[in-house]
């Protein structure tokens, strides 16, 4: 049926500098300087940018990187707080053709240096708050980055580590630089480490061209108009803040940055600067709910608020709409640029009872405007589970805003993308009206805080200590976290070990967050070829009360 | 400084089925009925059908298509009016791998004829009231397209001309047919005949990433939220109505037909069926501000109105405010999908008086979200002009949503995309604040109550006559219309024809709305060279009384 040659509608057609333009989320940056010259684009203490500036600096970034050498293919890498450095490097950095990344702050040395060595970075910007682990881990490098100092005046303490200071090293560039659009939008633009399964975190890979739709989804998804003021509560560390700064350029908005997830600054920027949209795990709503009497006074306006990580719970969606936040539940990984799935409202479910409401809007969801596609299926034939909010499978998603791939992991990009689908390892179920809902996680990801950790993770450290025989680390359901790691552990024929000597193990050789809140002694349930039976441990870690933790 | 050599960024992280598809505007149809399978898409009548039919009925569109022997790179015309088969011939037409060719109704046979045969069109659906054109047309051509009829109730009169209708025609289709994505986003979905500026329309061909972005852009910066009830006043036929119907699916919105722009179903859409948003040139507006009293009654909510074509004026744009409308002023050409430049409203603007609003809102603009670049240079050096509101430039435009280029026209397509940039042939002043404001069109294009006009079409009509020595002929600002075809002759020596024997003529030869609507006997003024001087033409037919002409 179909003419295999080329006819008129491919003939004399092709791509030209007219008609063809790499998609790129810089795009949106000079868009916003040139028309909303004027606007603000970035506050931070007693900075306040409109986006004329903002463009400049981030071209005088792009002008001093290629100066210093870098160029495209090169990692640069940075270990800060939500501050104006940050959200400049989002665009500074790729207009000099390198690769953002953007480093999780809570990590420990080992792991800091871990991804330091795997990116390869070639400079390493890193605020004082951070100095003593990434003093370390830039000591224990055989080639370690040139470093940068953020030295921020809203932040006391720590050290300065670097040569010199990131405007000292801004003021070395050309505000006027020509950048140079990326030759290809398949070409890398970020590179995000997740936890994943194993010890090591893997590289997640962004492109210009996802970095663009999911930018752009963000945005008509959310229902965001021109010019809204975003509050940074989510890091920017996470999957590029969920691809918000690319966001924010492409409506023109404000950033209010927030070095800390802290009540007070909270509310007065929601006051004061009249934030609309702010992101965050069910923690920060679950601050907000709780906020001291008084405290939220004053703020009248109607404030969007997007989460995810986990289900957020009836009472907090209750407790947010009756004090005029409007939630919206979205769901992703870092290998899908942030949120691309979404549990998009349906307007005929407002008059339902709350409890209603909440266990519709607990669902992730439906896909996103820019991703293809999402399903349930069978982990190993593909095959979708029937929609009938029962039967358990596997979420796939495919889409443009699922990520390049693994960085040097080619066998790991090649089984997470194999039959055409991305492999989320989240099990879930498929409702009839489509939406999906998450049951269980088959990576064993403990989300504590917004924080993934991998059980896996947890459980080699605790493998490691000679006095331990078998360990087994799941999540806790926590009111204040979401979950928090509970591990069970065997130990050795007469070993000896107390709670608090193993809590200061893990102290000792891992990211505090990750560090099991709960550790319960004795033989763990096995099913009879051996395997721990983990989801009986589930049910124990939920059934704890709260005497037999630390 | 770069990297030449393929790095890690660009080494095991290629394309696969689960990060990259091609995009298509087309997943939105499949995205709005899985998640509003119930929600509204087409009203038209007592016709009204939900996502989930209107994605069957699409399906069932392309099946029936390639059972008919349809293809890639095959193209389908339609000549109809703004109903729901031409709606769902923008999803069912390319989800049978062909090219949709929507048919400006208003064009007279020969024109519809050298579009069918330009376009080798296979199939052609046609609605009743355009068949005394389309019959002259499909009885002229030697190999003519197999003919279906659009059968609309809402329509009396005409004669069915094929050999079976749309219904029937879909009934042999499968509405669950697994339609095939586009292998390519390059790959053509649509082709639009401009007249531009020789007799012989030129063929615009449009990619499916253009519009998957052009319908996003709409979305955008239109700020159309979910659900919204869009009224078709815009010709689909126009750039594919400006993208609006893949922008619908995207944002799952319900679509108003309008079989023709009249003021009564106009007020009735918009009260009874709630409409939020509508297209059209200022004639529209111009119209529901001179609505008797008492016809918008009932009229409370917010409308969103798009203009483009020409400037509204201030006393259009303070009435339509005072009812309740908000106007948007856009530009672009069939050769940029429609609306690629926007007069991005700022919100300082908002308390100045409204002459000044109505002079900033007269402008064309700035970018839109998905376009590149647009500038006023020297339309030789392409030397960008500077930005002081006077010196006069073309405007140039780059970026996705410029179009493919012209069917079978490497040089025209070739001479416009000349130096990486499109030339829109619109001579234009960029001001201070980045809006580019059109002052002439150096295309010599009249447009007549939206519609395009060459005036060099008709001069050649003209100048067929035997009577006549000379024309020329331009724009003359009408109050209805914007602008009408005003005729400068001289005749020959002897010769004698009066002014109703002319139009006479031309109501022969040309479709109606061409036709002169002001006919002035006498010398043409000239330069030393021998070149009509147009701009001392169009002083004088701005300033004729209404006694000179017919």
């Amino acid at each position: 049926m179909e003419s295999r040659t080329p006819g008129p509608y491919e003939t004399g057609l092709d791509r030209t500098a007219a008609n063809y333009v790499p998609l790129t989320p810089i795009t949106f940056l000079e868009r916003s300087a040139a028309i909303y010259p004027d606007q603000l684009a970035v506050i931070h203490g007693s900075i306040r940018r409109n986006w004329a500036e903002t463009l400049r600096r981030c071209r005088q970034l792009a002008s001093a990187l290629v100066a210093a050498g870098i160029g495209r293919g090169d990692t640069v890498s940075v270990v800060a707080a939500n501050t104006p450095e940050l959200f400049e490097a989002h665009f500074g950095v790729p207009m000099s053709g390198a690769v953002l990344n953007a480093i999780n702050t809570r990590l420990d040395a080992a792991s800091i240096q871990f991804i330091l060595e795997h990116a390869d970075a070639r400079i390493l910007f890193t605020d004082r708050e951070f100095s003593k682990v990434v003093r370390q881990a830039v000591a224990a490098m055989a080639t370690p980055p040139r470093v940068i100092d953020i030295d921020d005046p809203e932040f006391e303490g720590g050290e300065l580590l670097g040569d010199m200071d990131y405007e000292a090293f801004l003021a070395g560039g050309d505000p006027d630089y020509v950048w140079q659009p990326p030759g290809d939008e398949w070409q890398a633009i970020a590179l995000n480490y997740t936890s994943g399964t194993t010890g090591n975190p893997k590289g997640v890979v962004y492109h210009h061209r996802g970095a663009y739709l999911n930018a752009v989804s963000n945005a008509l998804s959310w229902e965001m108009g021109s010019n809204p003021t975003y509050l940074w509560t989510l890091p920017m560390f996470h999957c590029n803040g969920w691809c918000f700064p690319w966001t924010m350029a492409a409506v023109a908005g404000a950033s209010v940055c927030l070095r800390h997830v802290r009540l007070e600054p909270i509310a007065a920027a929601i006051r004061d600067e009249k934030v609309t949209h702010f992101c965050g795990a069910p923690i920060v709503l679950n601050m907000i709910c709780n906020a001291p009497a008084g405290l939220m006074d004053g703020i009248t306006h109607t404030v969007k608020a997007m989460t995810a990580g986990a289900a957020p719970p009836a009472a907090i969606i209750e407790t947010m709409e009756r004090r005029g936040f409007q939630v919206t539940h979205v769901y992703g990984l870092t290998e899908t640029y942030g949120p691309a799935v979404q549990c998009v409202w349906r307007t005929r479910w407002n008059d339902l009872p709350i409890e209603e409401k909440a266990r519709l809007k607990a669902r992730q969801g439906v896909r996103g405007p820019m991703l293809e596609g999402v399903m349930v299926a069978d982990p190993l034939s593909l095959e979708p589970v029937p929609k009938d909010g029962r039967t358990m499978g596997e979420i796939f998603m495919r889409g443009n805003n699922v990520m390049k791939g693994y960085l040097k992991n080619p066998k790991a990009t090649a089984e997470c993308f194999a039959g055409g689908w991305f492999h989320t390892g989240d099990l879930a179920v498929w409702h009839e009206d489509g939406y999906v809902e998450i049951k269980d996680r088959s990576k064993d990801i403990i989300i504590s805080g917004g924080e993934n950790i991998s059980s896996l993770e947890v459980e080699d450290t605790l493998y490691r200590h000679p006095a331990v025989l078998e360990a087994a680390v799941v999540a806790r359901p926590d009111p204040k976290w979401g979950e928090t790691p509970c591990a069970f552990i065997t130990l050795k024929p007469g070993a000896k070990i107390t709670r608090d000597e193993l809590t200061a193990y893990c102290r000792d050789h891992m990211a505090h967050f990750k560090v099991p809140r709960s550790i319960i002694f004795g033989p763990l349930p096995k099913t009879s070829t051996g395997k721990i039976q983990k989801f009986e441990l589930r049910r124990q870690a939920k059934d704890l009360d709260d005497g037999r933790d630390l």
